[in-house]
């Protein structure tokens, strides 16, 4: 089943997690209730989380529920999950990009879809936000993998802006559960309240970015991330799809809508 | 630029060896001599040998070249070199199988190829030979990524026998610096004479493989491999050919010869 | 602080569980809660689970408990994690499972004690039961690091018949949620009532075990195992120790236990 | 055979150089005959490069030759033969050097000795010199395990530093093949003339360094890196020896001088 269609003019927004991030015999996020609840799915590929039978059980999940698959990429790094910046070349970053949408992409087209977009996980999240090399090293596999593919980032990253260059669709990721500041960054985790814990709270944030989204600049946020591995993951990841849809919100994949003309 | 095209009715005979070996700082065979010599190129896709970076330059050689990319899928077993038995299920084979020809694949499309064929490493060429169940994960994997994949597989084998059952192509290799038994299977290692070191030996023995191939039964041999990790490997190669040419047959990718109707 | 000195004479019997199989952000049982059930902890090194960090907070919380530590060694799979057999060869695997030893010991001399005892794990733990060579190897690194060490494995196992013979310290392994045959073997796990779940029947399971060992021939049970990968496991773990305490038994590593004269 | 003890007012000079990096089947440097030409080795523990047996060997021959067995411990970075930085806490990088040097000694135990002192590899070495935080955490590893084992760092390096502090013993090391600036730091390579390759002329270096150490300041350098991985390692390495030898050196580990009083 495709990701669900979005009429042109409906207030629409993507919501994402990370799924698939078990290992082997470990298991990490609740994925079943979680592709019950987002629109779109970040797939780990076997680099930071993840292995070959993760991803066919992801994939065909996601496929099931009609969620669009994502390429959730990261540092080779099992052990660190990812979380710990490993100093790669551009060239070795690149090729460990394209290696992960490749094999991914496998099981999304065996279940019946592909892959539909890349967001980088952990300590490459934040490298290819913050570095040029970092952000070129995805851009570059991303193209060379399909140029139709999008990328997730955050708002005002190097990311975004060298995918807009290489002329990739993109979407600015918000966070309904991490506080902002009056210019639009992050708050800091180590100042309190930063992060939001109380679902109506995190429900009110959530439909905030999504307001701000539709009338909002190039780089206004597209897509929200629910987190999968904190506690109460499914509760909360409700309670902010039920807020968005009191708010008259529809919720679809990013990938799904059509770009603007 | 493609595999070349077999001229119809021609004595032909494809010569592969394993390629991509390397891993990181270790490299293993003579890559780049032997991609001068050969018709198909088994790459190695990150788990018995290979990685992203090994991958990219080789298939990037190989489409140099004119040397068509099969997908040398291995156990996940790097500290072995995926020489050791694992004893993994079905459905596990079958998606680490799946992984590895995807993750491959970005490659040979970035590079402006794809993957012809599946050929598997070590102790899985060996498992896939002997065990309905190793076979058949193969197969699977082959078919679900693409059912124009071919398999290459030991003649009389499980795999060839499971590849054709499920409607794939696949070319019964044979080995010119291996002696065979009456009956046509290999000669044990352990007997005196089991493994030809002499150029002219193999070379001859090449020959008379693809002579029986050329008027030969169903699972007649299709493609001969030379291996890349013996001493002297380039040079044994460069006999093989010379012998094949002065034997009237043109070296060329089984996959870029039309099937028989 | 070392573990717990037994009085001679005392009907003792020691309980064991895997603990330290956790792998960098993913967790596998409630090691805390059975450390404070169990007395000899089976601490994963690495090889199918645990990691350098896992098995220095492992040892700290087993020598703050007074539990005995063995080391849980395995093949090298994480993403099988260790029930996956593979086959190494003989010195492959001395070398493996004597790294391994080598490695926890340090966290354990680090936190005041030493490694006691090695027990192999999942699919080594059924090969050095019924193969000879991989006995040997198990038996050979044990004597190689420190012929003090013991030894777990089943009864009428191989290993537990080449640590004998090697002079090795031994012990043989009871399973209290597992039903036995009539001539002592596991009931296969395909029949039905072969796994008890009950935690009274597991109580009196294990009771039956301990009663057998008090009397019993030269490879009768010296120390039972209770499940930390299982739903309940902590309940479970508790229903045995108090049915053991409840029949007069003491709970005590059975590596502290001074051998019969 | 213990290493070679060191006559007490010698001109003396340790030439160290890096062994058992290969991995699997794969090989690195040419390590019989470097073991038959230097006084320390140090030999990989599995993190960057070597495995269990490539450990027991590296071990084994070191200790026929009498030469003095270092822990050349790494980031967990196979891929990158940890040559790429890996952003680990502090108590992950402790827990990291620990696991490597337990398991080293394991093997230098079986065959005899046991292992004289660390030095990091590659991201770590240069990690280890500019970092606090790393230099803490090698040295507490080192400490941790055992506060009779040295630490090898480069001249003037906050890991040679932080040793010192915590009273284990420490040689800074020289480069032969490498020119030095006027203020002793190692001539960047970026400049010509910064790796010296002409064999007299890198004896001559060695000489010179070795000089100043006789009649050094405390961070002269006491140990002398002869490289294993660059074309004519064994050449370079001979002539490095027979230079020293000319000009009266004694080549001896350094672990076996007894410190000054």
């Amino acid at each position: 089943m495709p990701p669900r269609v979005v009429t042109v003019g409906a207030r629409v927004i993507d919501l994402n997690c990370d799924v698939g991030e078990g290992f082997g015999s470990w298991r990490m996020g609740p994925d079943e209730a979680l592709l019950r609840i987002v629109s779109s799915a970040n797939v780990a590929c076997g680099f930071h989380g993840g292995d070959p039978s993760w991803m066919r059980r992801t994939c065909d999940a996601a496929i099931a529920g009609g969620v669009a698959i994502g390429a959730h990429v990261g540092f080779p790094d099992l052990a660190g999950f990812g979380r710990r910046h490993l100093e790669m070349s551009v060239p070795e970053l690149t090729d460990a990009v394209l290696y992960q949408i490749g094999a991914l992409d496998a099981f999304a087209r065996t279940g019946g879809d592909r892959v539909r977009y890349v967001k980088p996980h952990g300590a490459l999240y934040h490298a290819a936000a913050q570095r040029e090399d970092h952000a070129a090293a995805v851009v570059a596999a991303v193209g060379e993998f399909d140029a139709e593919l999008a990328v997730v980032a955050p708002p005002g990253s190097r990311l975004l802006v060298a995918a807009a260059a290489a002329g990739l669709a993109a979407a600015a990721e918000g966070f309904a559960d991490r506080a902002y500041t009056a210019d639009g960054g992050l708050m800091p985790r180590s100042q309190p309240g930063a992060v939001l814990t109380d679902p109506d709270a995190i429900g009110r944030q959530a439909v905030a970015l999504a307001e701000d989204t539709a009338g909002g600049p190039a780089d206004a946020v597209g897509t929200l991330c629910v987190h999968s591995d904190t506690p109460g993951a499914e509760r909360v990841a409700r309670a902010v799809r039920a807020a968005l849809e009191r708010a008259g919100f529809t919720v679809a994949a990013f990938t799904a809508v059509p770009a603007a003309p």
